[in-house]
């Protein structure tokens, strides 16, 4: 199994900070629901991190948070504006309208994961009919599904026209940590104008958990009572709360999305193939044909051929640059 | 707050053999969604712990559990028998019919959360009318949420008119290793007709995982793509599947609950006030009044007066003797 | 078939004056989706019903007007507080959970269908926790299920409160007409602080149709595609509002409800059995023993025995002095 | 008002057929939610227009018709594939998900609204994920919203091979007559594996109703109580059948619809812009630029520019000969 380590940033174990923080954790009593002492350092810690004065939620799963956050913010006559490879969009079973009881997903072009302006415009212009799903949200993704990363300018500049039509804004950061391991000042979210925002926990090296940031203050009321209602309020709260103290007081969810961050950029100095995107985050997408990828899995290597026809290589905190290195070289005997 | 500890059976921190499972399980790539090694070796101990050729699915929460499992088995216009004070009713913010779109519940009456002959009889001879939910699965819970367990010919004496109506029947085991450690021959429910059945984790001393074992075959098709719209198939499945590794390999699964239920025992013993309920698994209810529970309170001993309007105290794997004696001294200080 | 015409006061023909303006409405080209003229001057006579600047507008069933108004004024996670007897609890097969992603439904008692004040101010009193579904509306019956009316101090009375702890207010009016004949005063309710009203249609001696009076004009933002995806926004959308233009304008929907009321209360004079509830509006509620009955069955009446375990008669529009004092003297040849 | 006659087939009035059955149905007592004899009766009409024993539900919306029947064939976690401008995909307010709790629509693509055969193999040829919703069924509309009409041997290619994959089969027939009276044999819909139909009364010249024919009499069991909790089961029930009386005892259903063929046909005949589909049914798509189209509109004819870009002209059983002479001389002079 030790080679089938860039098929996806989830494959890698759990950091050791992380695992010390649930053993640390471990030790006494805590009342139930989410009301205990983890939980509640936790939260303070990712407000830290965020500068921001929000309510913070702790879920199992990155699908769980973010369509529980989009039903928060969209009814199910209304529909969420998104990239059309957006995880939302693309990964998560429908789940957005699952919990949204139908909410209406309308997806976005652009280059590399990134909205464009245009196509936005284009959809924040529809007029609003009865046979229609019309938009009530937008969903970005920041580092983007394609290893790219939006600066807070860019962000603001797609927030801006949807605020001024009265959509709400959930941010998708299943890779926070590699966006602001790649320079995306998360402090700076604050201000954008993001109403629900994920903060990835399993993607940076922690067992299942997500952090599900409350910006709107207005929408944290009975959160608690939703999330038990969707399956999200285990009783033992603190398990799903430790591995982000862990991973935040000591500085390792940065830490260890930039080592991912930088693992990819050192496979794409040593691969022979065609880059595809910007190498900004943990991921790497080349061009290849279908044999060539082939023999690339024949000779131990998984990975996917992704949504936009490149082939995908995932970088985390676990990977070494001896894999690296081992998998440059096998890519450049392919070439 | 080291005395709250007989509020909940959840308030208690996580078993070693749970823990050590977890560090065990912390080692090289794993595939994601549930498709792992560590997966596997959970699913077959359970498989082995029920002597039954079932599917298992590891999942966050209880709630999860038991919603996902009764939106597989009812429409959403059709209904659920289960006790009046069944979880499902009562404690979990009606997940089921947010799983379930809808789907209704009716409540049946029965002396210490047993359901009794005479009201499921009385609900399964109901007319099929077009404007009312008619029933479609029946849930049973074992251990019951009043310390009682049935044994598995009472289960079967329940499941005999359900099943000859056309119904399903769902099991939540949330305690079902306390009914374990008190006599419920586990091996005996493959033979019940149970569909789905809900194996506790949380309770049983694991932090949040609970197993689902699909015995109908024919509803395990697609349940993968029905937990992951869920938010209920996480990318590193092996943590939720982990911890009962090392609870069943070790035994510790069955033998903590015996400890449990010798503490609620040992508890009874001890107190002054009436018993309400038969104390076979790990709670004990009592009657007290209201001042009685505030002095008790007061003397730093949290417990919940319950749906039934007894004081209930729950011990768990980590119950001391030295605090059900000192709970016990303090109880007859009160009395 | 002609006996029949008392269990119920939907299973009567349609008004002449709701199929005049049916046929009246038949005429030319209309534009669709209840932009049509026809539609406009229907929602202008019910504003003008109520002397209020509300949205008005019609669908199929009172059962979707209801599901649709509470899903409109609650989230899956909370709950609707309504009378134990309410139609929505009893009789709408759980729409109101379907159409509310499984909205919960506590149920409040009070004498003769009219919620009480004390078991509303305990409801109104429960902490808000994670487990449950919190009350977020109130929803009231007028006439009530049992033939009773509530004056507008009554209906205030409850409000109030409700208002007090931020609950929407939600007014089932599928028998508003024979509470306006009873004397409850259709223009108060405008000050009373109804979010949403039912203003029956059906019952009232219409084909299938009922309006939606929008008090609070912050729900009327795209309520025309909360209505097309719940399948209630008819191309033809004239054809729903027709009946409306003909009883409102001929003033044939009081007019009929006040005979209604009369044939009711002319029958409970007739009855030698105990009337059970105050003859406010167009049914009557006697204690008869099942043999009774049967008799009453076998002589062609047919009538239910209802939630409470009386005998219910109902009167429509249609029912004559003749086939009243036909069944008074069975009646009485049965005491 | 009176030239804006060819929007759709949804602006015309009623006709007299089922105006007059509607009458007919008006007189006496009838026992509620579609246990009366009128009921009955349209429904033995039905199964006689479709020489098929099939079950027959009568609903207020072509909305609700498709998104229940959907909902009774497609799990949440699930996906019903469509052409990509089939109404269930483009106009109907995300209503599938909304009854199918978030069901997936995947649309697929073929000229003239015709699902070809290619892009279905392709769909049934993808891998069972369990992040993605798989196809459960294969959602076909007769005739198509491009005004052409599949025979029955091209639907049984399309259906073959998704039944060979399990998938269950809806039909939309809003347009059914229209297709009928264009060759196809409606007793051919029996042997072809369809499970739910839709037979379209409002665009046939019905006030707001629609037929759905059961053919999977599985399907058939509560499905009241399913339509009951839709808000799709009104107590006066017969005031949605009796149009189908008026209009299937008359022959007018398909004599209409051959009306509204040859007015599309003529109007074919008479338009100088170039024809985009073939005039098979009711409906004429033209290629007309902006700058024309804007002309029409001056000149008081109003028609939509449809999804794939042409201008759309729809007749109906209201359609005369006039009109279209007039539109014809109208177009003529913009050309």
């Amino acid at each position: 199994m030790a080679r089938y380590d860039f098929a996806s940033d989830n494959t890698a174990p759990v950091a050791p900070e992380a695992m010390e923080a649930l053993a640390a954790a471990n030790s006494g009593y805590a009342s139930g629901y989410g009301t205990d002492h983890v939980t509640r350092r936790a939260a303070d810690l990712v407000r830290e991190l965020l500068d921001a004065d929000c309510e913070v939620r702790f879920v199992a799963s990155g699908t769980a948070a973010n369509a529980i956050s989009l039903a928060a913010l969209c009814r199910p006559f209304e529909a969420v504006l998104a990239h059309e490879h957006a995880h939302i969009c693309t990964d998560e079973t429908g789940a957005p309208g699952f919990f949204g009881q139908g909410l209406g997903l309308i997806p976005l072009q652009g280059a590399s994961g990134r909205i464009e302006a245009a196509p936005l415009a284009r959809a924040l212009d529809e007029p609003d009919v009865s046979y229609r799903q019309s938009p009530a949200v937008l969903s970005l993704t920041n580092a983007t599904e394609y290893g790219t990363v939006y600066v807070a300018e860019q962000l603001g500049a797609l927030i801006g026209p949807a605020k001024a039509k009265g959509l709400s804004v959930h941010l998708d950061g299943a890779r926070l940590a590699n966006a602001a391991a790649a320079g995306f000042d998360l402090k700076a979210i604050r201000t954008l104008g993001v109403d629900l925002l994920v903060v990835g926990g399993t993607k940076a090296g922690m067992p299942p958990t997500e952090a599900v940031a409350i910006f709107d203050r207005g929408l944290a009321r009975r959160f608690d009572a939703r999330l038990k209602q969707a399956g999200q309020l285990p009783s033992k709260g603190r398990y799903f709360a430790a591995p982000f103290i862990g991973m935040l007081e000591s500085g390792a969810f940065v830490r260890h999305a930039a080592h991912a961050n930088a693992m990819a950029r050192r496979l794409a100095g040593l691969t022979p193939f065609t880059i595809r995107h910007a190498v900004e985050a943990n991921g790497l997408f080349v061009e290849m044909d279908q044999p060539t990828l082939a023999r690339l899995h024949a000779a131990g290597w998984f990975a996917f051929r992704f949504l936009d026809g490149s082939v995908r290589f995932m970088c985390s905190w676990a990977t070494t640059t001896e894999a690296v290195d081992e998998l440059g070289a096998c890519l450049r005997s392919l070439a």
